[in-house]
């Protein structure tokens, strides 16, 4: 039987049930989300204490203490000092704007791969390969090949498999928080195509300028080119893309990378998403959320996505290429419901929609479980190599700054005052160690030379003792030596 | 040992070989091909008899003469009259240029799936759904999952799987008479994306117009608006598309159906062939050759691909949506040379390279011989369903004009003078028989009021049974009744 909690409005009602398999914390977080976005609950109502919910609710107090950190987190709520927890407003974007952003001019290609062997290789964005579950995957695929319909073997939806929208936006709601419509889902090939589908169909709509984040990926300026559209540098900071920044550029779109940022590995903070919210709503802009690794998060549960406090505002774009395997190729796209039907009509031209059999193998993983199973079992697998990155840094190069490991399978190091990152990365390299420098992923060039050196370490494809081995061997050169 | 044939200059040197597993027609088609293709048999160098060539080979005169009538029709070699055979020389276009074209400008989508049950469906384009061999897919696809090394599951080349590329090579050459080289075959999602790719890099090279036959596929007006291209129709008659007509538009580039132009199924001319090379050599020009239902052919062997007269100037696009699904979202492209680079450049920014595991069990279809043994097997069923609606069209509506039958699954039937296209399409769907008529396919609009009435039918996917019952259905309908 559910227990139930009457807020201070006649509609609000939260269940929890201890008969549904969810946890309990996950049924509380999502219904407080849902009645946030559905407005019960309303912008700077307050909250009942942690203990007095706990109390009404029947759970224990730190159950509603950990659901209220993680919706502070995700930007649902808000808590000044000491004083109550409360809905949080969306606000506009506050402090004077940032030095004037460049457009961004082309400049020469980064992260390409340097020439000779390479013994430990530290680069960013790659999951542990060899762990994709190649067993599981086949018995699913063949399983497709088995039942799907032969009517289901010519030109398909361009949305993509009704099937595989329905499965992918329950989990997405469950998983990232996300208010996912299966009518408002379009599966893709993954990341790299739902960003061209996505911008393709802004540009469609006016919008001329994308804001993208500085660092950020250097593929973004061709793939923004190759659509039309002009590209503007926003920088990031300890706190994640700076909202006043944006603001000031004029943008009607903004690419982000809230749950870890890429590659500086921040977590946008609680304030700066309802900045982000009331930036898109005064401008009529979109913000394109690129959740790539959010589902790998060490220290709690991971951040939901900013998707699920404005689906109107945020495409939100995911995919398997982290979680399973990257040569899958697939990939989702939850769009703004004014939008979805020109991105359908995009994918339309593009490839008249995704392999089929592959659809149908994902909605098999997902639906039996496995998919879950096997991000679960991951993320204790990265959990310990980002243990080893840690520990190799701490035995060898204590004088190295490690950031952005709340998430994801890559950190950033900062390296001591002086340190040359080229020359680091040059002599590390002679010693078969590739390493990667965050000057690759800046964007704004003068910025590329007052930047203390940085280097972008992915852990993701290695293990434990090659992180060890990797570290050890370049030791001395992160240590500025 | 191999039997050879030593031509006019030192150079040439055809070889046969009763050893070697491939058909001795085939091996001497190919010789031949080669030689003219390398300049080693020059443009009007003249061929010895058909009788000399089979008394030098020891084979059959019927050999040699079917293997010159194959190089004719794919424009490598000419006849005059009773006069000796020779080697085709590039012409300039001839004849007057026809009446301007208009550029399109977008109009109501056409080919729209109309309400209701449907139980016969000519609509064309679609193989025969129900032959897919799932068996021997699931079972390549589990070879693949056991098989793919964990460093192929990262993101991979955008040129395509390395195998793979060198597998499609040799079977093009050996198929299609392409001049394929792995090197510039980029492996893509099937041809609409295939065309996406092509017109993109075409666009980046600074071509602004691309020529497109008309009647022919409506999606081209918006795939090219897509690449930021303009569209000029050009009008296609029994021998083709019209060339004299082409030259006039002033386009650098043109979108072509040579095997079996769609929709009207006509075969393009070999001195057609020779103008459209002439033509993209005097203008820069490039041919986009969409290969897509070539492989079945039913009267003899499949007219060779028009790349291999001219490689450096046609960019073939292939797919295995006619041969094995559509569902499957996978093709290649043959590119120019000088275009492979942009074109994979495109691919990784559209969406990272096509799936691995497909391709890997692409690769082991094509090795192994099971996609030709599928095709063959394809043949015979499509000649069945071919014969079928000849024998209904002839039993039921003798009035109807059959063409387009060379090739493919579709045919084109031209109704009676002064038949109300629209209205036999209406008039048949509430029959529950899909018809499509030809005007869906017309570009050029005031074309769209003096064609006489046609019916492009689809006969892929419906069984001989369903052929003869759809035809009987509406059989008064055709007759102009």
């Amino acid at each position: 039987m559910p227990i139930e909690w009457t807020g201070s409005g006649p509609e609000l009602l939260l269940r929890v049930d201890r008969n549904r398999p969810e946890p309990l914390g996950e049924q509380l977080e999502s219904a407080l989300r849902e009645s946030i976005r559905a407005g019960r609950l309303a912008a700077g109502e307050r909250l009942p204490s942690s203990r007095a919910l706990a109390r009404d609710l029947g759970v224990s107090r730190g159950l509603v203490t950990e659901c209220y950190a993680q919706l502070r987190a995700e930007g649902y709520l808000v808590t000044r000092g000491g004083s109550a927890t409360r809905v949080a407003a969306a606000r506009p974007p506050v402090g004077a704007p940032s030095p004037p952003t460049a457009l961004i001019t082309p400049t020469a290609p980064i992260g390409s791969t340097p020439a000779g062997p390479v013994r430990v290789d530290f680069r960013p964005g790659v999951p542990d390969l060899s762990s994709f579950p190649r067993e599981r995957w086949s018995r699913a695929l063949r399983h497709a090949c088995r039942d799907v319909p032969s009517d289901l073997l010519g030109y398909g939806d361009p949305y993509g498999d009704p099937v595989l929208r329905d499965v992918l936006a329950a989990y997405l709601r469950r998983v990232r928080g996300a208010a996912a419509d299966a009518a408002h889902t379009v599966v893709c090939a993954g990341y790299a195509q739902g960003l061209q589908l996505v911008l393709r169909a802004l540009a469609g709509e006016g919008v001329r300028v994308v804001a993208v984040e500085d660092p950020g990926d250097p593929d973004h300026r061709a793939a923004a080119a190759t659509a039309g559209l002009d590209v503007v540098a926003v920088p990031v900071d300890e706190h994640g893309v700076d909202t006043g920044a944006l603001a000031a550029t004029g943008a009607r779109a903004v690419l982000l990378t809230p749950a870890h940022q890429s590659p500086t590995g921040v977590v946008l903070a609680p304030g700066r998403r309802q900045a982000l919210i009331a930036w898109a709503a005064a401008r009529d802009a979109t913000i394109v959320e690129d959740d790539y690794d959010a589902e790998f998060r060490y220290d709690r549960e991971p951040v939901g996505a900013l998707q699920g406090l404005a689906p109107d505002r945020v495409a939100l774009l995911g995919s398997v290429s982290k979680s399973l395997a990257p040569a899958l190729r697939l990939g989702w796209i939850l769009c703004p419901p004014g939008l979805s039907a020109d991105v359908a009509r995009q994918k339309r031209l593009a490839d008249r929609g995704s392999p089929v059999l592959d659809q149908f193998a994902l909605a098999d993983l997902l639906r039996s479980g496995h998919y879950d199973r096997h991000l679960r079992h991951m993320r204790t697998r990265y959990a310990a190599r980002r243990a080893a990155l840690v520990d190799a840094l701490g035995r060898y190069a204590p004088e190295v700054e490690v950031h952005g490991l709340a998430a994801g399978f890559h950190a950033v190091a900062q390296l001591p005052p002086d340190t040359d990152e080229r020359a680091v990365v040059e002599a590390a390299r002679r010693r078969s160690v590739a390493l990667y420098g965050i000057s690759g992923y800046l964007l704004d060039p003068p910025e590329r030379r007052t930047t203390p050196a940085r280097l972008v370490l992915g852990f993701g494809n290695l293990t434990p003792d090659a992180i060890s081995d990797g570290i050890a061997t370049v030791a001395d050169l992160l240590r500025g030596g």
